[in-house]
């Protein structure tokens, strides 16, 4: 492109400093190095993650940087899902030529390390989610500039601008007839919260599964559970109103733990004749984590913590419980290899065999960002998507 | 035989009170009942469980029964392996028949309850191990007296007699050219040990493995590390003197967490570049189960927990450790399914792919039981096995 190898003007929304709000810049994209790709965002869909997340993993502040967060609401706002198109490409890069449809992933695949050579892990040891760093691994800097002064990246992503710049191993390649509006939501919640269910929990059909948490995570473990043919999935949330839209799901029972003098692990043992056979938990909090747990059948029961637990939190539980073959597990990003599974998870979608469509509930164009994170806030919205050029 | 039908009185070892030692008396022991086989003894070998596991589960002291313990010492006397002949077989007992070869196991498989029809667990819901019962569970009551008395039995095989009743569902069938004085080992600790390293750990060939606790469990953990093609087979054990037996299992390091002033899980993960592939805890102490799991690697790292906890201890863990994909299961005797699977583990021995023999230290007489006791008790002997009839 006649781009390539340029410094691109273009415009970002920019975090200057913590709790304030993001501000639409022009910004100066330098062209990709060693390794790295610039991409030209296409659709983008917020996502939201608690804070704690960051803190547990020891947050640093670095400002500014190209995607913010607002402490006052213990939220952060992470365009994690993400589809953009190649515009050039670094030195080395061989796998990817501008044009290429491609999903930003906020963790990465090296293909090299330890954990990308295994079959069982995808936490890359070089692309690792890292949020403390605010540069490119190859050289240490950022690629953003605004008149010349450096501004930090986020996550190896920093998707909140309409060019950025990402290593090459943060970006999978998808089926370019795949539509861009759909399945720009497979590079984060979605997977993370299918992948829980299909590649760790693995119900058998005919299992019973309980989903702790029914926001889009824990919607998209229920659509694994569904696909895996449960017989029976029992949703288990504090807000009624999730009911209905989780019904669309496949959810056959809703559990609200407020209904209950009991711990909501006996109400759920009660109604299922001595326990879940699968359990996943996607709220993050400790004592549903806790319950998710207890709630499973002795002798092959299996819990999986997908929510992000808080710094602090100890999960604490019998040591007979896993002597009576309950097992524990936990999952990051669905335990997908970005670059290698994703693109089937697209090709899963493009045999219809995914209803991505369910969770898509809004889309706005970019210039209305304001409006899409209120929607996240007001927890209104599954996902909604922005398109850039808008 | 002609026995068949009639009361047998033959010796056995009666704990008449908590505390006092075993006395051997002449006890009548009944006819089998529907779904029960009378067997004789031929070889038993001691095995010692910690008190707490009793405990854990909530015992009811019932005596006088056949087979006792030593709440003195904080050990259970329990002659789990044990290899027995069947007498006769009661109504509707269809499988064996007498001169058959039987393994009695403390737990059962009765292959009709939803676990014994599920592919994942061992725990039947019927036989399943119950400490607390001393009776046949088709009558209620016990098939031995003395001079008329009833004699309690003790976890569904009551072996510390020549003759013993049993429910069809504690019996494995096993190969009769097995010899019986070294498959008799099978019935309980080897298993134990074995099955949660092949069964549930299932470390892949190359892989390393720690073991937490030398004794018969663990060195059986260890057997199965090794034929599974561990590369290197980590020994964790307070006694240094541990070691030199556990070269002859396989064990390539051995780790004293005495001689360490930094908790044992670093030191393991410093010794393996991130942490062992796989780890199995046969101790039932609660700080290296924890130890046991912390040192897993992240990404893929399996621990197992085998060692019997007390009733108050409480596991506790940085729920982050499950989210980075280290995973905790435990089980209850290997998960083998004691009548589907010990004939099989019985052909390993045929096939000369177990060395059984290692783990055999001793040989007594039925008369020198006391000997046996101290040699488990002063940790001198993985198992010691005892001929019924001298």
């Amino acid at each position: 492109m006649a781009t390539a190898g340029k410094v691109i003007k273009c415009k970002a929304a920019v975090a200057w400093e913590a709790g304030k709000p993001l501000s639409i810049e022009e910004v100066e994209v330098a062209p990709p190095q060693a390794m790295e790709v610039r991409v030209k965002i296409l659709y983008t869909a917020l996502c939201h993650t608690d804070v704690y997340f960051w803190e547990a993993k020891g947050q640093t502040p670095v400002f500014p940087r190209i995607l913010g967060h607002e402490p006052e609401v213990l939220y952060y706002f992470l365009s994690f899902d993400v589809l953009s198109i190649v515009e050039s490409v670094g030195e080395g890069v061989t796998e990817l030529a501008p044009g290429d449809h491609v999903l930003p992933v906020f963790t990465g695949e090296c293909k090299e390390c330890d954990h990308c050579k295994s079959e069982e892990s995808n936490m890359c040891d070089l692309l690792r989610i890292n949020v403390d760093r605010g540069v490119m691994i190859g050289d240490g800097k950022s690629r953003f500039t605004i008149k010349g002064k450096p501004i930090f990246h986020f996550v190896g992503t920093s998707t909140f601008s309409e060019y950025t710049v990402i290593h090459v191993g943060c970006l999978a390649k998808i089926n370019p007839e795949a539509p861009l509006d759909k399945v720009c939501i497979l590079s984060c919640g979605f997977s993370t919260g299918f992948g829980a269910t299909v590649n760790v929990a693995k119900p058998k059909k005919g299992q019973t599964v309980a989903i702790f948490g029914l926001g889009a995570v824990g919607l998209a473990a229920m659509e694994g559970a569904r696909l895996s043919g449960a017989s029976r999935i029992i949703g288990v949330d504090l807000n009624p109103a999730k009911f209905e839209q989780a019904k669309k799901f496949g959810c056959t029972d809703f559990v609200n733990p407020k209904d209950h003098s009991k711990p909501v692990h006996e109400v759920l043992i009660e109604m299922t004749n001595g326990g879940l056979d699968r359990a996943v938990e996607c709220t993050g909090n400790i004592n549903a984590m806790i319950s998710c747990f207890e709630c499973v059948h002795d002798g092959w029961g299996v819990a999986v913590l997908v929510g992000v637990p808080t710094k602090d939190d100890v999960f604490k539980t019998h040591p007979m419980n896993f002597l009576n073959e309950k097992t524990l597990k936990g999952t990051f990003f669905g335990n997908y290899k970005p670059r290698t599974d994703l693109p089937n998870v697209v090709e899963l979608y493009m045999k219809k065999e995914l209803e991505l469509e369910k969770f898509i509930t809004h889309s706005v164009p970019f210039s209305e960002i304001n409006t899409a994170f209120d929607l996240m806030l007001k927890g209104e919205s599954l996902r909604c998507v922005m398109r850039m050029d808008e």
